[in-house]
């Protein structure tokens, strides 16, 4: 009964996948609305699964040598221009800020929408001498873009997130840095989030402003749609040129050094909701799940099985899972639902009879599967339990993209594969924007990456029929 | 030699203070000025500090039922507005943001200086039943205050702190929390920074803009001057009836909540820099040290000692403690200058002689004590002699603090005894703004608080000699 009437909150996804999105986000309570448009306040349960997703990445960014540094979060005008290419991508969608206190500025600051600019101004006093090199620094912070349009965790005017920002005495070393920080997040997504990605080169139209490179790793989303999740860039010197950073080499002559930058956001946590979630609300991966275990007692005002609870539970948080006991007067069935709702990968039930079996019953979110465990085996079992259901949203999402993408080799056939399908339509490409563009106005579908595995799939581009030079994945992105 | 060289770049504490303060801050690499006046950079050692306070910090608010959330980073003007004495102390110190994009704004936003009109709006959306209580959150941010003057870590016009924001059921709840936050500042300040603190209140004059009461604990620097190292605030109800937040009581009434606030800031950097910094630079509590043990090979050539060296360093590193070893091609006394700039606790050298005979010597920054310590002892005598830092260093600043606090019978003697000693003035007050003006204007000195332990110095205010109501700090401060 509290069951159902709990589950009628959300809609099916089958019916509105765009409401159920919303609903999951509200009644999972990660996220609410604040007064400014397109700006939202992670609640304490969002926040969280951020929390563990920081913890794991900055572990996995500093096992790789890199540092964290905190920036201003204001950009002069001035400074923002230096690099062309950069400030004509950006400048639209930058918040201004012209007054301090009742003073009106000087000369106007933004509030940064990315702090290449920043870096490269700092950068510039403490690179001198290929000592100094390299630079690897990262930073967890906010940023501000004033987009139009707005989507819990997908498109936020301020979002969280962290930037990277590294310098290099010589190209190769930032190309490697380019491509390290591409595995690592491709690593991240697959073996923490349990996402599986593709990882690809974006094409001109679609790469970072004032990059020469960018790498994306790219996912599917259950309703066939693409999420870039995040990307890696490969600057060369632009910015170390428009910035005038310079450093003595061993040969003694000056250089300018070469330059990345990386960046993922909250942004994965729509990943999350929008690959593994379902019909009762959030699936969410147990690495980052903020409850990883809820610990519920069958029937607690009998006997012992309170007593039987909290042993189980404080068994379970002394061998570092994170753990929840509900013995609140709500009823069962309501907190199966609720639990079900906020996504708890491993649900442990234990009642009178189960305690006098010396066993409980632990359930999967992902599957429902549930199995009899001995009490004493309880550490090893739910570890291995959780390790399946790691395992089984991974493989549930990897069915669904592989199953998702459909070769094409014209444009019209893209067109209805998309339309009937969805998904990733791969084809081959001839390099040209032009192409690209028509690909946008008769398919509706935007160049997802080029991905580093390559394919020959024919000799040409069939968009225009002149020869192909790569293959390319094409989608409708979120 | 390269010692003195390395001194030589700091000037003494003796000779300027302030200039010391600023070398330190620099030479030790702790932050970069950037290119907004009173906007800083925090370095990779900097920000390390700032890292290992938020995890002990955050530990401590989370095993005491806090919540960590993310607000947005502006505030409308008219949501600012709702609360009176709030905005009349904010606004003439806001950053506004008037246009988004090519666009005015219709009305126009301010970058937060801190966060309560944002959380009372949430709380509004969130808090309906006494079974919403009560809600305990803090976030880690930064926040922009358009100061004129500035000071790396003591006053930035955006600096990074935590702000805690708590909504209770009944006054008592919150006075409670109020009380125990303080007490969480004062346990972490002494415990974990070394820094002895005095508890207390805030006078009307002095007290956060909006609050009912608000509390602080107040250090003293090395040059006697004082430092409020944090602040926790006791609103009463007066927000949430501006912002019209009702919960429904256990008597079916509807009933405002009672809020608090509290927060610490990267100041507190600024406060352990003046508290036990040196002539040699930093001196960083064992707790928060980036790098808390530094290994240098004595005559690293010779056969073994840079083995020994590594083995060393891996055992400390295995034992959980942040190790560095410099092995790099400086002199030793390079090395040493280096490191007792940047605050290292402690140091351990070992050469082919101590090699030879099982022994590594460890020195203490804080007060250069040498131990010669057997290799099989290693890890228990680093604990101890890290522990014993701690100690030292809280010692020497207690008998700062004890030393310099003199009490005072009137106007004159307090002038005069801050003017030749500095420090804490003591007094009794009768509570009247007046005297706390005449106590400003006549002798320099701002009230700093009355402390929680409440003295009897006499039975008069010495600035007016009506009936005296509290003994109180005067002091001058940063």
């Amino acid at each position: 009964m509290a069951k159902e009437k709990k589950v009628e909150q959300i809609t099916d996804m089958e019916v509105d996948f765009a409401q159920w999105y919303t609903d999951v986000c509200k009644k999972a309570e990660l996220i609410d609305y604040s007064s400014i448009k397109g700006m939202f306040i992670y609640r304490p349960y969002g926040y969280a699964i951020w929390e563990n997703i920081q913890k794991i990445l900055d572990g996995m960014f500093k096992a790789t040598g890199h540092e964290n540094v905190a920036m201003p979060m204001l950009i002069p005008e001035s400074l923002l221009q230096k690099e062309k290419d950069h400030v004509e991508g950006f400048a639209p969608e930058c918040a201004w800020v012209t007054y301090g206190g009742s003073e009106k500025l000087e000369e106007r600051y933004c509030i940064r929408p990315t702090s290449e600019t920043l870096f490269c101004e700092h950068f510039k006093n403490i690179i001198h001498s290929h000592r100094d090199l390299p630079k690897k620094y990262n930073q967890w912070c906010s940023v501000l873009r004033w987009e139009k349009t707005s989507r819990p965790f997908l498109r936020h005017r301020e979002f969280l997130w962290q930037e990277g920002h590294t310098m290099h005495a010589t190209e190769e070393d930032a190309r490697q840095e380019t491509q390290q920080m591409l595995n690592i997040y491709a690593d991240f997504m697959e073996n923490v989030l349990a996402m599986p990605v593709i990882k690809g080169r974006k094409t001109d139209k679609e790469k970072f402003n004032g990059a020469e490179e960018t790498y994306t790793v790219e996912c599917m989303m259950h309703d066939h749609k693409a999420l870039q999740a995040g990307t890696s860039h490969y600057f060369g010197d632009g910015f170390a040129k428009a910035f005038d950073i310079t450093f003595t080499g061993k040969d003694n002559q000056l250089h300018n050094p070469h330059q990345t930058s990386w960046g993922v956001s909250t942004r994965m946590i729509g990943g999350i909701i929008m690959t593994h979630g379902d019909n009762n609300g959030l699936v969410l991966p147990p690495k980052v799940a903020p409850i990883q275990v809820v610990v519920l007692p069958i029937a607690q005002h009998k006997a012992g099985v309170l007593e039987g609870a909290c042993a189980l539970r404080d068994r379970l948080t002394a061998a570092g899972y994170r753990v929840k006991m509900d013995d609140s007067d709500q009823s069962m069935g309501w907190k199966c639902a609720e639990y079900e709702m906020k996504g708890v990968p491993l649900r442990v039930e234990c009642g009178p009879r189960d305690l006098e079996n010396d066993q409980c019953v632990l359930v999967r979110r992902n599957d429902g599967e549930k199995t009899v465990v001995k009490l004493e085996d309880l550490e090893a079992a739910v570890e291995e339990q959780l390790a399946l259901v790691h395992q089984g949203m991974y493989e549930k999402a990897k069915r669904n993209l592989d199953e998702h993408i459909y070769p094409a080799f014209s444009l019209e056939e893209a067109r209805q594969l998309q339309q009937e399908k969805g998904g990733f339509i791969k084809t081959m490409w001839c390099g040209d924007l032009e192409c690209e563009l028509k690909m946008k106005d008769e398919a509706g579908m935007s160049s997802r990456c080029m991905p580093l595995e390559q394919e020959h799939l024919s000799d040409v581009c069939p968009i225009c029929g002149k020869p192909a030079k790569h293959s390319i994945y094409w989608g409708v992105a979120y």
